[in-house]
């Protein structure tokens, strides 16, 4: 999770929202670290998570990461719950809930519906305090 | 539709799951084609949707879509449909329904969340009858 609020820090000091995320493996190698990039890349879809799954199953040669956990600063969205599913994470450990946005634990609750084909484990609230601080103040700088 | 059908026809020539999808713009232009690249890119994220939608929006330098239609021969799983929505797409037509894997009629639902922050308007079954066939042969044949 250092990792990751390191990305989700660096996110932020780019004009992005603070998120980060962090592929590792079996043996906690890390594979991918990614922080949000939507609005450099002007594509809305560019969320941390999605970029790190990206990049750890293409540096394996192996689409599929079912050894692997996938560690970001927030709940994921549907889509990036649906991407982890999609990769075979094996494991999903998030920092903030995210009751406005979560598809994890909240709103459509991807993971928990019955035809989801892989539901990684899924660990929320893990250095929840520093990882919302960071989007807290990220918010209050742009009101 | 016509052009996704094409599409998805090509991805079960290179041996994809056969769906495609289209990003038009308010006069009918066509913004964006693509079918699935799950296994050219060994990517398991790179589905149609998502492709046609990130092309859309780069080749505009515009990240919203809201006076746009995606069109796509299957419903969209949980990860396309909540990217249909964070890329603000104002209406969303797919051929055959997914009871299995969609996310918009079936399973999460990810559209008719109440923290959905962006819904398009969803028009479904069009064109159903090729669309599932081109499913059914494609799976049928790797039985």
């Amino acid at each position: 999770m250092d990792l990751a609020l390191a990305e989700a820090r660096a996110a932020a000091a780019r004009g992005e929202v603070p998120v980060g995320a962090v592929v590792t493996d079996a043996a906690g190698r890390v594979l991918a670290a990614a922080g949000n990039e939507v609005e450099a890349r002007g594509d809305p879809s560019a969320h941390a998570e999605l970029l790190a799954l990206r990049a750890a199953a293409a540096g394996r040669a192996n689409k599929f990461l079912g050894d692997c956990i996938l560690t970001v600063t927030l709940e994921p969205c549907p889509m990036c719950a649906q991407a982890a599913s999609l990769f075979r994470i094996g494991r999903l450990v998030f920092g903030a809930y995210d009751p406005k946005g979560g598809g994890v634990e909240h709103g459509a609750r991807v993971l928990a519906a019955a035809s989801c084909h892989h539901r990684p484990e899924v660990v929320g609230g893990v250095r929840e305090g520093e990882c919302a601080a960071l989007l807290r103040a990220f918010f209050a700088a742009r009101r």
